[in-house]
């Protein structure tokens, strides 16, 4: 409501420019979004009416996954149909996100020279919260300002991760070989929301008992298909080889075409507005919260340093007080 | 409310039992709160009153770590000083939780065989949420029914096991020589919530490289101490030759000492009660949410898919109508 003539640019001003595809626009957008400062609402909600036309695919493994330079072959793959791509990268030992190996981040420079191609690595501050929402809004930007496929790369492990992955239209989820079985327990969890396998590093010999792994666990899960139901493929890649990366590209666009033709993209689209509403209603909480220590926070805070009521009915009375 | 003589035993029928000690009604108000029962709050109420006697300590560092190894031999180390052990195991690649290698279980076993030990590992549903209040509820039942030291284990990655270490008194993080440079950095988060390093497998002849990068590192983060300030410390253990056992046990007491009477314990008392509390106002919400999808919801969802709001907004509107 309040247009801001004191600002020098309010957010609202840097959305006709990012819309228009203006980078330096669509990068301070970002910034902006990713600060949560409560004036950027106005021009995300704006924007958000034309979101909903890119198509969202989190790419998913553990650190040592070769995820980084994968999804960077797979985004060039991808600029070959002239597509745009943006990259949201969520994964704090990423190269994306400046953490990683100079080799690597030389690798991810080429790339972002190429102006089809965004490149955004979320800060993540790990213990204030709000990773899923800030990810979330930094791919509605990238969608509403026209890029066609929008990548999330993410550790795979922890909740927050996992809640990113969920909100996507295609999770790709790579597995390595001759990563150490306890490391590959971590994901566990995260096998089971594939919608594709990788099993990267392909020249290596011990490729074939990953694939081998990941084929049998898939016939473990096998249930009698709906005549429409998606077949979750196992693709082998290797980077260095330069193979398996069109096949992938292929996989990835005949998910999303299952998707819409079997009406699963409808139900996908409910559970991440299910998921985003919760979401953004339990960092609003926490924001609410933390800024505004009142005197009834204070007072159930005393309450609960003196053990005089438990931290489940002290939530219920904030909540009702909120 | 509510008294229910229709239901066999409620779970206020099991505190007298497990205040007096005994293991299966401890186990089964461990399970009746990790199921997060209305019902179950009555007693988890009343036995909160019980709590803060116990010293919680955080465990953590990533698989293949020896973090689970280090753990029992800690407990062991513990018990012979007459006290008593309680272990809730996070990490879903633990033994405690049955998760992993057979030698590390039947280690385990040997430790569950004494009755001053109890282990309990929660189920890592990960997806649904509620890991970090179900671990504080499992704390709460030990801490109450006599366990004076209740050791927590996680693995250290995401936001959940993050929320978890930061609600115990002493954190304690591990760091293994020889894991990959890219596996550390996702614990870089971490290591700055430690109170006390742990260098573990130091019979390994690459140790000392990762006890003087840790050392190093505390030495970058130096910033001169107040009068009372804890000094976080380095210690080199070795589970197979049984080394620095001890002086972790020790460091810990230390700590715990050092805790109460430089007047932290207090501070940490409330930055633990201020988690709890938005925690389990999030769950409610969350609970809520998933259990009763009124018109109010249904009509933002249904706003928020043809993208006529903005999630950030429904979510004010949702929190409003709560």
């Amino acid at each position: 409501m309040s247009s801001s003539a004191n600002v020098p640019v309010s957010s609202l001003d840097l959305l006709e420019p990012a819309m228009a595809g203006r980078l330096p626009a669509i990068a301070r957008l970002l910034t902006r979004a990713e600060s949560g400062a409560e004036e950027v609402y106005e021009a995300l909600s704006e924007l958000y009416r034309h979101t909903g036309k890119a198509h969202v695919v989190g790419i998913t493994g553990v650190p040592g996954s070769g995820k980084s330079t994968l999804l960077a072959k797979l985004a060039r793959e991808i600029r070959r149909s002239g597509r745009r791509v943006g990259i949201v990268a969520v994964d704090p030992t990423s190269p994306f996100s400046g953490g990683a190996i100079l080799g690597d981040r030389i690798r991810m420079n080429e790339l972002a020279a190429d102006p089809g191609v965004f490149v955004r690595s979320m800060a993540t501050r790990g213990i204030m919260g709000g990773l899923a929402r800030n990810t979330l809004d930094a791919v509605d930007i990238l969608d509403a300002t026209g890029y066609d496929v929008v990548l999330i790369e993410t550790v795979g492990v922890g909740q927050d991760e996992i809640e990113v992955v969920q909100a996507v239209h295609t999770t790709v989820v790579i597995s390595a070989p001759g990563l150490g079985d306890d490391i590959q327990a971590v994901k566990a969890g995260v096998l089971e929301i594939a919608d594709i396998h990788v099993v990267s590093k392909c020249e290596r010999p011990d490729a074939n008992r990953a694939i081998s792994d990941l084929t049998n666990m898939l016939k473990m899960n096998w249930t009698p298909p709906e005549p429409s139901a998606w077949q979750i493929p196992v693709v082998a890649t290797s980077a260095e080889k330069g193979e398996g990366l069109s096949l992938l590209q292929e996989k990835i666009d005949e998910h999303s075409s299952f998707l819409k033709e079997s009406g699963t993209l409808l139900e996908r689209r409910k559970r991440i507005a299910e998921q985003r509403l919760l979401k953004e209603a339990e960092e609003l909480l926490r924001d609410r919260f933390l800024s505004h220590p009142e005197d009834h926070v204070q007072d159930l805070l005393s309450q609960l340093l003196r053990r005089e009521i438990h931290p489940h009915h002290a939530a219920r009375q904030l909540i009702d007080n909120c």
